[in-house]
């Protein structure tokens, strides 16, 4: 006998937990489609040295390799094993991206826009909240030559529309961008690359170590930075707005800056006022120049999102603009833009924070059997049932009533229908609410109209993973 | 520069074959929840320890081993690598199945209604039409110590719902059942086990290799069969139903036979006539006692589902009755029911032959731009459409209104909206449906209505995959 168990890192829910995250990814599919994003399914599998050309260190220790039987029985035979085998899971859905782009650019349209909603596979230390696989959704817009930034206001656009829809509670979309920050860092003399990179992480840890210490550590040798450069800096990585006009405001605040500085600050610019002029809700996007991200992908805007009342689930939705997407594979040129969303960690911890919860059944009604008399006009009813369009189960095997209601209660079913002789000879059904705790008889012919306008009633409600 | 590829024996598609991928899979899901079965998905690396235990040689020659880099380096250094990786891909959706009803077994209630439709891995031989990863599309429903046989006849009515919606062409069910099968064998002398397993797979041999080859071997030394054994075999195997009528006439004629044989009768005798008052056409079905099916496995009905007009792809949908899951996880009993699909057979297969095609673009409608002035009201409405539950995509750099409408018609979006200064100015958009190369005009606050009520039209045909 085998202990039945699932390996460390992964998660694995029961049907309730199923069908929230279900809502959650149909809900994230549903705004993609709506902004005219195309699906795209790539292998999980890819060639290793495909998949591998740009990772570094960190991430290649991570990456899972895969061998079929046969040839790690070759393997074995003769005493060794290739240092790198030829199929290796995906870390992430943006090489498969840059790999598909590249692969069939010829029968593409440009601008593509797609979205990919798949697992991924990465190699972590064990450790609660830290998964092994995990689903990633992400959308691109990846232009062929050049891009307008027009697509960096829209993706804001759909983030916005996307948690509304989620409906997990207020949320902030932080914008920075990286031509301002590259620019600011030029104006104080910290050069490009290496150099930033390394005061970002200092800056980075501000939280954690505290203000005096960074700044006692940007003063050292290793940095040299004078004391105007460091305050300065300070106050740029504190920005902060509240409201469209304010971003704009703050924007023209940081003074005059290099060429550099202005390009960004005015790509920055109008990317807030097409957003504004898109709907996006003022109080759902600030910019934070604080922000990096990705140094050496990332080349324009950048975006985190947060969720106001759970800050320390730390950003949920990021991304931004890069200039070159598939360098490895194509001469073409192919910047781009997008964002991915983690979802499996979103759904561990919104579960944990008590915001999303088991959902209700995705079956709308039990219908019951009282005795195999009755069998023929149970079947009847719920294949009436499911033609209206509703989701049937139908009880098979007599038990008493009371034991199937409380079946339906705890698998989250809302409606029981019930013909038991009594109804059967008036023509009727017993319909019983267990949301309401209320039971009410209909004709029969009028069974599925009546089960269908509560359910729509219930779909009319904003919706929520409850 | 790398040449971007997926490794052989995958399957991937271009966006709008994706989306007729995906509108079977949305139809698949859907007729499994209107049944009420209830959504899992577990992971894709499982244990080998857990997902190894009942795998025989052939399974197990096709099993893909995962290792993360750093369990590879280390065996690499060591010139050693471990026989067995700790994880392995599953290669079916049943083993993970057994392994997650027996660890959530008391989570679960029983009988346990599932479905789960995600992609399997083996490392199968390259070649046309032979796929190392691919989608499954499974039900099954578990009992805990028994499980009525009522739910084998639901399984029938469920692959005929499907198969309607999918719209690929007429259909038929194939039933047959293993104690009628083995009781037929029991009453010709043929014993258990290895033997009927043996004769089966000659009998299989009967369209190849032509009837007087499988007589000659059944009489030969191996298997020693009368004439009149083989006679009766052959006339078994050929039975073949047209009609519910004829399906229990023909049980009916098949004379007496051993207990097995008549409980074999019996139970599929009542699984037809519950298949008929569940309302499944009769021409849907049909006895086909040639059929088989994993005999270690299956140990009442099984199932076939072939395609009338492509009989050479063989079943499409198949599955039967089995009795212990999980044996190798729980001492729990837990007979089941269920099928599966392979779906990426089934759509490579389906597009080889012209069923299934490039779909119509997920996106509703394409909204126009002409010249920059414009953006801010092709913004606005875009908007507006989407918040009425369209799909759209805004055009963000203007160009030849000739390119845009090129561009929808070779992406397969039905509808272009076309705002331009003219139109603006009457407070109309005018509206392009390439579908029917009509032009008409609407008022701006008329747009999202008028193409809803169009995409409902359409939407109310019956689901095609064209």
């Amino acid at each position: 006998m085998i202990k039945p168990r699932t390996p460390p890192g992964v998660m694995e829910l029961l049907p309730r937990e199923q069908i929230a995250f279900q809502r959650m990814l149909d809900a994230i599919r549903h705004t993609f489609e709506q902004f005219g994003f195309l699906p795209v399914e790539t292998p999980v599998m890819e060639l290793s040295e495909v998949l591998l050309t740009k990772s570094g260190g960190e991430t290649e220790r991570q990456v899972y390799f895969v061998q079929s039987t046969g040839a790690l029985g070759k393997a074995t035979e003769a005493g060794s094993v290739d240092a790198i085998p030829e199929l290796a899971l995906r870390f992430d859905l943006t090489v498969p991206l840059a790999r598909y782009v590249a692969e069939h650019e010829h029968d593409l349209a440009f601008p593509f826009r797609r979205y990919q909603m798949q697992r991924v596979y990465r190699g972590e230390r064990a450790q609660r909240g830290r998964f092994r696989e995990f689903y990633q959704c992400d959308i691109d817009v990846v232009g062929k030559d050049a891009l307008s930034i027009r697509f960096d206001a829209e993706i804001p656009a759909v983030i916005s529309a996307l948690f509304e829809r989620l409906a997990i509670g207020d949320f902030t979309i932080q914008l920075n961008h990286r031509k301002l920050l590259r620019g600011y860092f030029e104006g104080l003399g910290i050069g490009e690359g290496l150099q930033q990179a390394a005061v970002l992480r200092e800056l980075d840890k501000l939280d954690k170590r505290g203000e005096p210490a960074v700044r006692a550590t940007l003063a050292g040798d290793e940095f040299n930075l004078s004391n105007d450069a460091i305050e300065r800096l300070m106050g740029f990585s504190r920005v902060r707005s509240s409201g469209h006009a304010d971003a704009l405001a703050k924007l023209d605040g940081l003074g005059g800056g290099t060429p550099l500085f202005e390009e960004g600050r005015s790509e920055l610019r109008s990317i807030l006022q097409q957003m504004h002029v898109m709907g996006v809700p003022e109080q759902r996007y600030a910019i934070n120049l604080s922000i990096a991200r990705g140094l050496d992908y990332y080349t324009g805007v950048v975006y985190e999102t947060i969720l106001n009342a759970y800050p320390q689930i730390g950003s949920v939705c990021s991304g931004g603009r890069y200039d070159d997407l598939a360098g490895h594979y194509t001469r073409s040129k192919l910047p781009g833009v997008g964002i991915s969303i983690g979802l499996t960690r979103l759904f561990f911890q919104l579960r944990d924070a008590g915001v999303v919860a088991a959902a209700d059944s995705s079956v709308d009604v039990l219908v019951a059997l009282l005795d195999d008399a009755g069998l023929d006009d149970v079947l009847a009813l719920s294949q009436r049932l499911r033609a209206a369009g509703l989701n049937v189960e139908t009880q098979l095997e007599p038990r008493k009533l009371a034991r199937q209601m409380q079946y339906a209660d705890r698998a989250g079913i809302r409606f029981v229908a019930i013909r038991g002789e009594d109804e059967a000879a008036r023509g009727m059904v017993a319909i019983r609410d267990l949301r309401r705790g209320q039971q009410f008889e209909v004709a029969e012919a009028e069974v599925a109209n009546a089960l269908q306008v509560e359910r729509e009633q219930l779909r009319a409600q904003p919706e929520t993973m409850q």
